[in-house]
């Protein structure tokens, strides 16, 4: 297959050149003039190779070659064309470069298709602008509740509905597609795991479930020198009992759970006081909803038990309670089976972060494919995959879309 | 004895309205012009009950009750002038006051002492507005180095040396005192052991020596979705550990070690990233320096040990390395003789936190009486004592100033 190097290397400089960043990689965020510009850009791009090309009413970006026999059969696949500030250079993105590569690479080797080929350019997955995630893809399922973004606004007071409407936008009017036979997305990993085993490809199984929670400590604020041992009531010594023991605990049963204390802010957080009070947070992720749900169950018990043995209040907040999602059974055994036939190296994995395939996959056949993130690093201009990576994970893509598409 | 309720009440809320706060408190920083007027104001009142009065070269203000027959053996008592920033009515300047209304009452009651009296009201303790402590008392021996201060700054940019001279005084030429045959100190005792105890007087037996770190932990921060629990350097998983470990070791060894990890600021701290680094500190405090030294050399080789197991860069600094400072036994006694005799409420303790006696008590025989905090609060405007509590504690430094200067 002749998927070149070179080709790829300039297209995912072209579409990082769009809120491109000194130091490498892009912001580009919803409804602002570089995410138009990007939007516009890769309109152009998509017609010249041939595609009939569309907005739907708030932005998702659609090219299609129509299917010669099966045309109300969409054979779809892309990402986000949104990225978080200063991110990288192929976050979400990545996914609508590889679509467009793979489409037009079958559509010059092999002509028309016979169900319809559509490639999608989703407005928004991040949630970097304003407080709300997968507006993109929700939207091409009408879920996306416009009340639920009335009112929001960006941290310079922009409310989104003007940003919307300056890029020529509108709130969804349009019906949940039907038409979608199957979903494909292309991504980078944005973890280690391929990189340390050497593999070009990860075929994904599932998307995590993730339970995140503010917590609260308050204890007593006091003189480190002229409180005794026995007096305190330390908010981070109860916060690293917590934190050490629950994290004991996620080693000993390991993957695919994970647990994380991302944030921790003690109060006054200075040399000389006792800690009075500390706000950290809990990010816990596993595959599986049951043991999702047993573990934080424990946790937060655990946690009510250590506070109220050493005499602080606590409060326990949990702000987000998502689902594992499953991918499709049969679309993760085709791409197996191409992987193993066209001798990519490859592994069968999960998602421990957040996809749009995680909106489409309850709703229509859905898989993901992985490429290496190099030191597992994303979200951050060093952010980069090898591009002989990037190449063998195109062809996977390519292949899927080919059987998808163009076989009975 | 006749030390009035009202008139100590009347001079606590007189000395703390120079720099006074409206929620209560004071801020009076060294070499502002709160700071010079509250010098002023004491230097006139002092005048009043008949003292004499002088500011030394960098402005630590004396009143003297001169000897009738031992004039060249000095008996002094007072304490610092200046408060943190949103400091309390009594942190400091209560010493003052205290050895203010002993000495006008012994002077009232017993006329001229055999030997003088001296009151001091230091410049600076709280090392809050320049970076340097002890100004005040380290300049009455003459230990303070001009060197140390010449370049330092306040916040503001305006230098240590312009500061003091704005106020009149200069660097230090004079010699160090070789007069004074005891010093006092009466100080809050800024915890909590005398009112849990239901005490008025703590008869201090000696400062804790105390030692401080920095200490960076330097991991790997990583997506907290997409890297398994097996592959993380966690840095504020190495932390809690540290932490949750030594204060399990501390609270069994107990009374008088205290350990304190009192800031924590992990990086980059947000809720769905691995920390890949903290910078926290360390603050333990002895009466017994063998046993501060033992247990924080064991403390430094758990954390590299730690480190080490978890994969972990640390850099540990240890930037403070104060010894214990006992006060003078025969004082102690002398003062616990007291409060036996005069039925006061009093016990044994140490401190544990620093004063200007630390600096005395190495030269001329020292020895400090505590008074109760209210809900052991210091360096906040809620700082208090009841009333009563003061007038007992001032009973005592006056019975005591009364042995030390009236009694062959």
């Amino acid at each position: 297959m002749n998927i070149l190097y070179d080709d790829v290397a300039d297209a995912v400089k072209w579409i990082s050149s769009f809120g491109g960043l000194e130091q490498g990689g892009s912001t580009r965020l919803l409804y602002t003039t570089e995410w138009l510009a990007a939007q516009n850009a890769l309109k152009e791009k998509l017609t010249q190779i041939g595609m009939d090309t569309y907005f739907d009413d708030v932005g998702n970006l659609y090219g299609r070659f129509e299917g010669s026999k099966y045309k109300e059969q969409v054979i779809m696949s892309g990402s986000h064309v949104d990225t978080v500030v200063n991110g990288g250079k192929l976050d979400g993105q990545l996914g609508i470069i590889a679509a467009m590569l793979a489409m037009k690479y079958l559509k010059e080797n092999y002509g028309q298709p016979l169900r319809s080929l559509e490639l999608i350019s989703m407005a928004e997955e991040e949630g970097s602008r304003f407080p709300y995630v997968f507006w993109g893809s929700k939207n091409v399922f009408a879920i996306a509740n416009n009340d639920d973004v009335a009112t929001i606004q960006d941290n310079n007071g922009i409310k989104f509905v003007d940003a919307m409407s300056s890029c020529g936008f509108k709130f969804n009017s349009q019906k949940a597609r039907t038409d979608i036979k199957a979903f494909l997305e292309l991504h980078i990993e944005q973890g280690g795991v391929l990189e340390r085993e050497q593999k070009s490809i990860g075929v994904v199984t599932s998307i995590v479930g993730q339970r995140r929670y503010n917590v609260r400590l308050v204890g007593e604020a006091n003189h480190a020198g002229t409180t005794p041992m026995s007096y305190r009531k330390d908010a981070i010594y109860t916060f690293s009992r917590i934190c050490h023991e629950s994290i004991n605990k996620a080693i000993k049963i390991g993957d695919p759970l994970v647990l994380t204390f991302g944030h921790v802010d003690p109060k006054p957080n200075v040399v000389n006081v006792v800690p009075g009070e500390v706000m950290f947070t809990i990010d816990c992720r596993h595959t599986d909803q049951a043991e999702l749900k047993k573990f934080t169950e424990e946790l937060e018990a655990d946690m009510l038990g250590i506070a109220k043995q050493l005499g602080l209040e606590i409060e326990i907040n949990r702000w987000m309670d998502e689902l594992p999602i499953p991918m499709d059974d049969q679309l993760i055994k085709m791409l197996k089976d191409i992987c193993q036939q066209e001798n990519l190296s490859y592994r069968v994995m999960h998602s421990g972060a957040g996809h749009d395939s995680q909106i489409f996959a309850p709703r229509v056949p859905t898989a993901m494919l992985f490429v290496p993130s190099i030191k597992g690093i994303s979200h951050n201009p060093a952010e980069d995959t090898k591009t002989e990576d990037l190449v063998e994970g195109i062809k996977a893509l390519t292949y899927a879309l080919y059987q998808l598409a163009y076989q009975e």
